[in-house]
């Protein structure tokens, strides 16, 4: 939260980076950004640069409202989705937007991932929600603030960091985090979930979620202040 | 469009390099050519020489009859065929052909791919078309010509470079733009966009393409004077 | 059996390495252990540490009561499921727990994987088994243990280094061997077995297990006193 | 033909490594031999060596009956297979065993694989054969050498340069070609075939196979005396 802009600066690029090199993100399907809470600036991708020609001063700096304070590119055109999330979520520090295969198969089918198993409940709490539809206004107005704005009713009484995903129907994902940084490794992770779940389904199309419970152990295990997984943290 | 031919003979190799690079074209399976319109010029592979053991004067330059005018090598077998899409499709300057994995089970399958999503919609305005079978005597007469013509029947009333790339029915796709170099890219969409409906379709056998309106908003925010995705252009 | 408990360390490291690089645990999914059966003590993973900057000194020395005997880290999460299944099984010297991706599919499907061929049955001895769901209690109590003895009772009566795997179900993979080199190799046996089995079963869902007489025709070439597949070892 | 020894000995190491460097052969699940035709002498991998190690001296030679003529280590166990193959096919000059993923899930499935394509025909001519089960008798008597009569039983009639493979069911594949290194090559297309027709089903489980007339066009146009793909040979 107390990134100074050019340490800010320095994430967004390496988690730009880090989502093409992951093959996340093919072609430039794909942004990131984080958040200066503090200054109320966003940083992130211009639009339709290549991954490995990204430089950190070709990043943009905008404001809540979408108004470039820095930068001579064009921003990614998916900004006012991210603004809507930052606005909506205040617990978030970064956003990230991939079309990853796995992911967008899901949101292309219009179904939500359930949580079939461990791997899936050690990093989301419940199923990866779908957003519904986008009406024919939705599509003819503003667009891309409009897909964050079905991203933030699905979201109505959850916690975004316990659901650090979304599926935005016939589109893609967006994953978020306290950080960039963070964004990025759920991206990862839900590409990878979304994989398994696929599967699952294929190979058993009658395939049951686990238990609440399980759900909750793996969860709980990891996340909150009675976690016991990996090395205690001071933070 | 006013390439020298030295320079089109450069991006026609760089073209059948990066269609074996990234894996579009296992094997020998795929060509690229580009045309000097100019010139009535098309440059064009040797006929089953290994993509890296190829060298530009290695590549074979004919007229727009499939007269050989420069090169000691046998052009391309599909030579024909990319002769009847210049003609037919005079707003292109370059050709791809593939077996690419997933676009060829779409031509073997039988099924044009639908839209199901907003990655295609960014590339590819609806359903990727598929030609009808070849009659016995298509078959038995000039085939290569013949599956060029295939190509251009179904594609009567279209505009070629919004839906730049076609299945040929049992056998694989063809990918052209404005340049090689914009249809191998297309090549490499094209393949990702087959391989993320087939999986869509796997998952729910009955998705629906997205709605008409968000196609032409996709395709159209990157495509056309009102695009208003990546960076302006001077052209 | 009598190395000592650096080379132990040494192999137990190798081992954590391993899985990750044959991408048989994205992320931190997995862990390899191995035991010093004379001490009565185990060599583990330390929780949450990324695989590539893993050294000996962080790996874990606990006892068979899961009692910490050297190292400053916390031992992976999974630990307690490790030691029963030390206890249960004497002959085996080395677990691997992954979430390697088609086992882990299968485990959340609810399905034992058939031996579909000979691939499966040169390793395998039968169909890989499935332990049932943990009860609320097994959740609510000592999980990682429970885990254990959810395994200990579906192998009531089999030897454990004739199926040196299982399917925990809802979770992933354990898999042994008479130490944890061996048990690393058939972590990676299992998941392409697994992933044959997943396309076979896609392929054809009346697809028939081998006869048993075939599956012992080839497992018992490659294992045990009349073995004539490989060379011939001193041990 | 007329290799001599040490030459043959080069291209039969070549073709067990490069098995293994294109992902057919993970693990040990493969094994190349070539024939030295005027001495009636096989040159085979030996048995449970990884590729990795291996050199030219470990290389087995046998003769036609099974015997071995130089050499310190165990053929593979697969060598009697080979020779019946040999012995059957005069044409033949080198076999390919490897347990490559999708032509084994076809085996295990125990389907033959139709051609659904050109990238199929432009190989094969015709659906890729299966064996019948072995019976009991056969597994238990001379195994190895079975297998090889059942893929004879079942080329009855058939000319094996026009169909270089078989798949041997509930195991695997064999492949053969005028020497060895294009029996890899076919192993290699026979991979990409069996998993274009795989996803091909998966698409769409009513798929028809391409007309007859189709299958001869692209088959013939790359071998036999009519074919015009590729740059003219001297042999």
């Amino acid at each position: 939260m107390t990134d100074s802009l050019s340490a800010l600066r320095a994430s967004v690029l390496d988690a730009n980076v880090e989502i093409a090199r992951r093959g996340l993100a093919p072609f430039t399907f794909g942004n990131a950004s984080g958040i200066d809470r503090e200054r109320g600036l966003v940083v992130i991708k211009p639009s339709g640069i290549a991954y490995d020609a990204l430089r950190a001063e070709d990043l943009v700096v905008a404001d809540l409202n979408g108004d470039v304070v820095k930068g001579s590119l064009r921003p990614s055109s998916d900004l006012r989705t991210h603004l809507v999330l930052y606005r909506a979520f205040e617990s978030i520090g970064g956003v990230v937007h991939t079309h990853s295969h796995f992911a967008t198969v899901w949101a292309q089918s219009g179904r939500e991932i359930p949580c079939f198993g461990t791997t899936h409940a050690d990093h989301f709490h419940g199923a990866i929600p779908i957003t519904s539809q986008l009406s024919r206004d939705e599509v003819t107005g503003d667009y891309e603030a409009n897909t964050g704005y079905a991203i933030e009713r699905r979201f109505a009484g959850m916690d975004a960091l316990r659901m650090p995903a979304v599926l935005v129907a016939g589109h893609a994902s967006f994953c978020w985090g306290h950080d960039v940084t963070a964004a990025v490794e759920t991206a990862a992770v839900l590409e990878e979930v979304a994989r398994m779940a696929y599967d699952t389904v294929v190979l058993n199309a009658a395939a049951e979620p686990i238990p609440p419970l399980l759900l909750d152990k793996h969860f709980f295990r990891k996340h909150g202040t009675g976690a016991y997984y990996g090395q205690p943290r001071e933070d």
